[in-house]
């Protein structure tokens, strides 16, 4: 069926999840750049549209399949490629569940407050440029440090070396985007020292290194 | 280790999802409502923080595991509830990729976005009582609506009698929460009309009509 094919924008939150999962299970793939902003957003073109109804990043064309949503992505990595890399959830139920908590606090609590379709929502509500830059940057803040606030205290009880014991699992995906946009909305990380502990744990494994925003070919 | 406890809201979202999957999984349990308003949000309770960080419902405890995070609760009653009453999600990989997919793009999508939370933060920005009201309408029927245009369209090739063929599936319990949403934020469910008739197919349910926030104990 071919290489597989991640459509991506190597600031995209959700497409660095995925890219993640992928270097984690050693699966080969081939990058498509969709530019967020370029051209009123590549994401808004009939032909993306057409892959993803939603309009947003990433799809993964897999083994036949045209799949959307990260974690629904990467949890079919998981059912699918089983047997290829790493592990990405535990086998007990108790913990899977743990995981996917974490994974979601993230996933469902977070990011999709601060994500550009919001803030630009939000942004239209100000009159100047310099009003829209001021309320997004203290919109993004107030909506990390919500979520942090209470993910802090759940990795107080769960992390080991990673947000879940000592091996890597899906809330370590989610975690480690989460973290940079946290610094570019400038949270005081020292707040978080379970979250910057893990984060920083994390950040110098090779497969994060890899599919890390800054080696992207559509860095700028 | 006696009745499984769930910590609920009658009208919160996620709250109702799992009370959807604990009566197809024919689970009894034992209700505890926690006010999302009064006395400033029972959530807010540091009784109720030490089971639930994120300070958000639901809470399900069970199998001696306290269990947080509407989907990761949803997917645990599928792993370790399996035989029991319904399947929640199909067997092929890629079949469960696209069940789960629907499922975030309402619960990481759009449900988030017009949460309680995010509509108190939004309505901060305004003075007058008419203003924040008017404006939190706006808010939330944007937020569903945009969520619902890409959500119809990806119904439209995966819906049968429900979400994901004929099937009850996972997604089926997002859905219904979002459609009562859309309709108290005035969205015109004339758009939507695959949307529509999946609902209506899954509200005349049995267990859908247990699960219903009007059939709650602190249904107000």
């Amino acid at each position: 069926m071919g290489k597989p094919v991640l459509y991506s924008y190597w600031r995209s939150s959700c497409s660095w999840r995925v890219r993640i999962a992928l270097q984690l299970k050693k699966i080969d793939f081939e990058y498509r750049a969709v530019h967020l902003l370029n051209n009123g957003g590549e994401q808004f073109k009939e032909d993306y549209v057409a892959l993803n109804p939603m309009k947003e990043l990433p799809t993964l064309c897999i083994d036949g399949h045209t799949l959307t949503q990260s974690i629904a992505i990467i949890e079919y990595l998981e059912d699918a490629h089983a047997e290829s890399g790493a592990r990405l959830l535990p086998d007990d139920a108790g913990a899977k569940a743990e995981v996917r908590a974490l994974t979601h606090m993230i996933s469902s609590d977070i990011q999709p407050v601060q994500n550009l379709r919001v803030l630009k929502r939000f942004m239209g509500e100000f009159d100047t440029p310099e009003v829209k830059d001021a309320k997004k940057m203290e919109w993004g803040k107030w909506a990390i440090e919500t979520g942090f606030d209470g993910l802090e205290k759940a990795l107080e009880r769960t992390a080991g070396v990673f947000c879940f014991g000592d091996s890597v699992t899906m809330a370590d995906l989610a975690l480690i985007p989460q973290v940079y946009n946290a610094e570019r909305f400038g949270v005081n990380m020292a707040s978080y020292p379970t979250i910057s502990r893990v984060a920083k744990a994390l950040e110098v494994l090779p497969e994060f290194k890899a599919a890390h925003p800054s080696a992207m070919p559509d860095a700028q």
